[in-house]
């Protein structure tokens, strides 16, 4: 392990000159005109793999191309799938970049260019760890198979037919990605888990058509309110969610996550200045990092009704709707929670609206043990790369590959988010901090044996 | 008087066709290429004016011209102005039309033309008694001026300012407007009061943008949430607004006009027809026609926030916003109503959100005195020139040109509407019954001589 991180520390200079060739290409998955681009810079990392002497293929897919590099085969030694991807958000708006995106800049300890943190410079330190063990000569203890795909800004519709018709080659004791983020580099954390998403749109029909709120107001029920008092039932002042039996699957905080969370840097303070709230608000009894990771919610993510353009219109409007999504922690399941809230909003709806409520995507939480053997190898790796104690962290949104993942290969996912708060991804200034890149390099190097160790 | 009638019972053809050649107009205000017909279509109405033998001015205005027409004058009688006018509506949408809408159809009792009920045929009716007057000899108890402007339907801005520049040309005892409507041809009505209005606009803010309702859900409200639960707060379960002090100045109904609407034909299974509405629902004691006409409201007109497209969006919105009316019945003021509301809502407003309060505009509840004798009087003439019993009724609307006159003239109106339930003003096939057109005129031939009475 010395000499691997004797070369990475060597070679700390032309790990950054490959990332700025790398984010030199405009891989801009969502706009169709970059398509050649997408094809060079899948080569572009194809040719990084091999050089390093991994089997590696590009497959043609009706999208953008898929890539898999796999290390020298090592018989009887666990497998990990290393996730990335090679295609970067939209630019635009182009005027507020400091520098183009597409010309890395370099600026005290940080990189500055479209794709940097997400997520080129992310997978990249994970193939600039296997590098240094095959230039060292140092035998890696695990079969590592790199899954690099150019569709992830746009929904990895490639990778979703891919996975099931490749499953066995890609078979492997667990999945690496890092593609999200740490609180600080004094913070290094793992994720273990993610919440789910459940969205439904609640409709209420009343008058046949909007009505003159003169002739007829005050005689039928207004669906806009009727909206209003149906939905403000959904959340109690303590920030709970009403409908029974909605906490039922929900998995406790155990005392051993509850006191990792508390390690997390983020103060309300923070959450008050990153959101703009003007006080913020939550479930009763849990911390901040708590209630955005680790409870479930109950969003409006919008409300119509009626007329909304300038000045006012005197009517009764015929209908309101509105879009909600519910994000879910583990075990809670989307169509359970659905049936729930349909159930709930059929109880409470007064019979003078008509309520149809049509059901949109779901998608199950994810969890890891967070006391686990593997989730205890990445933190040991994590402390040893960035020279911190790590800690584990959960994330509010969905990574629905992970799921992906977890039925298609039978594998859980480890999440070793590289990316700092500030680092800007989907906006302009993306940047990615360089000794993150150092420290993410030496936690991969670090972390192989360590997982290997522990899937046995 | 007899001379009178028998005059209207023998024209009675001949006023048809009159109101034929009325509504082959296409006096569209809103529609600026319309501009040279409304010109002629004022012109036509003066020279009927002319013809009977009255004073006849037509102004000049900004936007269309606006008629003044005095009967010969009678020293020492009291003077009353009838209001009309001669524009109308768009008659788009063409298609849904049986037969063009500037040319006039007889079908049965109906004719059939845009402008026919709103409000050509309704201030015909007067004309046309005048006219008995006139070619029988017969000494108008009174002063008549006719006052018949051409921007009704876009909102009378020019005679706005006509009003106060000729306020004492204008100067009478009451007013006497048929633009309106009765319930049926066996049921004349006097309306006698008229809801008045109140907008305001809500808007609550919360983070400084849309949020990522999984990275930020849980710690921050919920502005389409807060929206939701504050309004849903205004109305309860009875129907009642919950506005302290939002009732104060309301006037209870007297047995009188309970008995009076009581007779009124339309049942509950009419207004569900009429509005299409699953069940009907208003303020528990009160019956429908009291509820839609005498009781004020909380009507929430529209509902806007966060995401509105197809599919759905993962956000927490940054902000939401409601459009309200409130409905005033007498002597409840739109101003003082208005900073209840804004009072009652900054204290439910949580502190998680901001508040903010737009006012929009506000028009006073109308009421003339049910027992007073001008009231009393009209009841008389609809009772004589519909042959039914007359009742009294309010109407849940405003007619805003009502309180300029009893601002500017100092007088009251009467409402005499001869409008039909089934005559579609400002909808494709407006029509006016013919019977209600003769029963119209009849009773302004008998309104004259019981208001001359009343007014002295």
């Amino acid at each position: 392990m010395t000499s691997v991180l004797e070369y990475i520390a060597a070679n700390r200079r032309r790990f950054v000159d490959d990332l700025c060739a790398y984010v030199r290409f405009p891989s801009v998955s969502a706009q169709p005109r970059h398509a050649a681009d997408l094809g060079r810079c899948a080569e572009w990392i194809a040719a990084r793999c091999r050089g390093i002497g991994l089997a590696t293929e590009v497959h043609a897919t009706d999208g953008n191309p898929i890539l898999v590099a796999r290390t020298p085969v090592v018989r009887g030694a666990p497998t990990f799938l290393v996730y990335g991807h090679y295609d970067v958000q939209p630019p635009e708006p182009f005027e507020l970049w400091k520098s183009p995106p597409f010309e890395p800049r370099i600026a005290g300890k940080n990189l500055f260019a479209r794709g940097a943190s997400d997520n080129k410079g992310q997978h990249l330190a994970h193939l600039n760890a296997v590098e240094a063990y095959v230039r060292t000569g140092t035998r890696l203890p695990c079969n590592l198979v790199f899954l690099i795909e150019g569709e992830e800004e746009i929904g990895s519709g490639a990778l979703y037919k891919f996975l099931p018709k490749h499953a066995r080659q890609l078979r492997c004791d667990a999945v690496v990605i890092s593609d999200n983020g740490l609180p600080s580099l004094k913070h290094p954390a793992l994720t273990y888990a993610l919440r789910g998403i459940a969205a439904i749109e609640v409709r209420l029909d009343g008058p046949s058509r909007d009505l003159h709120s003169g002739l007829f107001g005050g005689t039928v029920d207004n669906p806009a309110m009727a909206l209003c008092q149906l939905l403000g039932r959904m959340r109690d002042a303590k920030g709970r969610v009403t409908v029974p039996g909605f906490y039922d699957d929900v998995k406790p905080l155990s005392r051993y996550e509850r006191k990792q969370f508390a390690g997390l840097p983020l103060d309300a303070a923070s959450y008050r200045r990153l959101t703009g709230a003007p006080r913020l608000f939550g479930e009763a009894g849990y911390t901040h990092e708590e209630q955005r990771t680790a409870r479930p919610t109950f969003e409006i993510n919008g409300l119509t009704s009626g007329y909304q353009g300038e000045g006012s219109k005197t009517i009764v409007p015929s209908w309101a709707s509105a879009k909600i999504t519910i994000r879910l922690v583990p075990d809670q399941q989307p169509r359970k929670v659905i049936e729930a809230v349909k159930k709930h909003l059929a109880k409470l709806c007064p019979p003078t609206v008509r309520l149809t409520i049509r059901n949109g995507h779901g998608g199950e939480p994810y969890i890891v043990s967070p006391e686990g053997p593997l989730a205890q190898a990445s933190l040991r790796a994590l402390e040893a790369g960035f020279g911190h104690r790590a800690l584990l962290m959960r994330e509010g949104g969905s990574i629905p590959i992970v799921s992906a993942f977890r039925k298609h290969l039978g594998a859980d996912t480890l999440l070793l988010g590289l990316s700092l708060p500030d680092d800007n991804p989907h906006s302009p200034n993306e940047k990615f901090n360089l000794d993150a890149y150092a420290a993410g390099t030496r936690t991969s190097a670090h972390l192989w044996p360590l997982l290997a160790a522990a899937s046995v």
